[in-house]
């Protein structure tokens, strides 16, 4: 019997418990696979009526799964208030987060889907780290700049090349080694988590009109157009720079495989126009497979009943498809 | 009898006069108001097998819109040959965008519809504007500044506050007094075009997650933000800084009649994800109402039949719907 994805809940004061309960509550309408929360129960029970089933042991969840919803529980003692962050909710996010990779990485669980938290909240608790991306990331021995974000949605996936620093900086930042590195690791993601042995890739321009011949500046001319014919060298099939904003419409979305895109926004502005409700962040470059719904904690409607878990079934799903490409790669 | 459209082809080995001439195929269908095609009649006739109508004088138009495309021609002697610009067509696309603005401002025409035209052939030829909407802002009397490009589709319209610049410069360009301009502009324009009395505005932030507090950027706080509570103090409609990614899903858009972007693919990537094939430029400012489709010459495709018309039938429409705006509130 395979072995069930684990569920972070993330923040217990925000929509995770929330939104993880309606996947459950959707599991045959969607047809997911068994998953086992991680988190605290009494958070699931806050703002959930439906029926949960406490266990001690991964392997367990696959026979609760039709029943109940099996939850691994991390208790800190604090009082829930959804909505309300505080200290001993980080501290119950935190350890979620740990116990759910730990099992992914042990075994005992076959991918991670890590759910919503409060950066703020974390690192008032000293959490040391930019995210719980490079979290997983240590934890699984790679070094944060080796882990890849990948956006991805029904139709489009995204590769931000810099990501949460401010624009002006962007042009400074932005390197042969950078595009090139990010380039390699998303061409191997897509094999090894999508089953798509030559990706097609695209990159889009620093630029407006990627640069216009360098009249619009010339990063195109002096670090995209190198790193393209380092990669083209090397085997990837890449192309670009392109324009950013002829690279998203649906004939230009079914070129490519996957758009590298300079900048934070250049990638998510298109992902959350087409897909805001079902948003995938995937971590390319890890040992193991760890996807996220890409949106926050949501404290404003937290415990509120209208949390939207469209995200959230598509990352459970996500990382159960990418964790069957693994294995059938591997076997 | 009203007047009609001049629609002006652009460069005649473009797609300009194709387009044009697709968009008269379809007028019963797409119930489209007389226009008259403004340039090279043997352009039309290289690539199109289609009834045609020289006419003298703009008014006639409307007798014979039912059954010819109705054309005030403008010919250069030169050859045309799709795909094959020269500087013979780049005088005939300057002398047809000169007419055409010249029948709007004498009325003989009610509302301007400017065809594709290639700047790097019009730079040849002494072209000293940076486009065909400062041209025309020129001719109108209005400084180039004032005059606002919008990009419109059916479910988004966006105002870039910055246009054809490298991006590193963006920072540096954005001041309280630019946004404001813009937003002013954007404001009446809506009202005056669009006849939206009270528009709602957005503007989105500069930098990932608008700056979150200052952490990625500062922009919106040193600039943006006070930008947005001038604009208020006076009464506009307006509010953001927005983090950019969440400005362009379906609720969103509900929920603004503009977006405001300090950058151009801040406001073109969302533009033609979703409107790829039906995008309209309107220029906001000037005395007269003036669009056009918001694509390029498509030198490439030129000849071949394969041009799309749903963006120049959509400046069309959007050119008659904003000329009886005007009518109405000036009436």
């Amino acid at each position: 019997m395979t072995a069930p994805i684990a569920v972070s809940m993330g923040d217990p004061a925000g929509i995770g418990p929330e939104i993880v309960a309606k996947s459950w509550a959707l599991r045959q309408k969607e047809a997911l696979p068994p998953f086992v929360a991680v988190g605290d129960m009494r958070a699931i029970e806050r703002v959930w009526n439906g029926p949960v089933a406490r266990i001690d042991s991964p392997a367990d969840a696959i026979g609760v799964f039709a029943t109940a919803l099996p939850i691994f529980s991390v208790e800190d003692g604090g009082e829930i208030v959804p909505g309300q962050p505080d200290t001993e909710g980080a501290r119950c996010a935190l350890r979620s987060l740990e116990l759910a990779a730990g099992l992914v990485r042990s075994g005992a669980a076959r991918a991670l889907v890590t759910g919503p938290v409060s950066k703020a909240q974390l690192y008032d608790i000293g959490f040391s780290h930019p995210g719980q991306t490079e979290f997983v990331a240590e934890r699984c021995g790679v070094a944060p700049a080796n882990a890849v974000m990948m956006l991805a949605g029904p139709t489009l996936r995204v590769v931000p090349i810099t990501t949460h620093v401010p624009l002006a900086a962007v042009s400074s930042l932005l390197t042969v080694e950078l595009i090139a590195a990010k380039a390699r690791a998303t061409a191997r993601g897509l094999a090894r988590n999508f089953g798509i042995s030559v990706p097609r890739l695209a990159i889009a321009g620093l630029n407006p009109h990627a640069g216009e011949g360098g009249a619009l500046g010339r990063e195109e001319i002096e670090v995209i157009e190198p790193a393209v014919a380092l990669l083209q060298a090397e085997g990837l099939a890449i192309e670009g720079p392109f324009a950013a904003d002829t690279l998203f419409h649906p004939r230009a979305r079914a070129r490519f495989d996957a758009v590298l895109c300079p900048y934070h926004d250049q990638a998510l502005i298109p992902l959350k126009t087409l897909h805001f409700d079902e948003g995938v962040n995937i971590t390319l470059g890890l040992p193991i497979v760890r996807t996220s719904p890409d949106h926050g904690t949501a404290f404003a409607i937290a415990g509120k009943g209208v949390a939207e878990p469209g995200a959230t079934i598509a990352a459970i799903r996500m990382a159960a498809e990418a964790a069957a490409f693994r294995a059938r790669s591997c076997g």
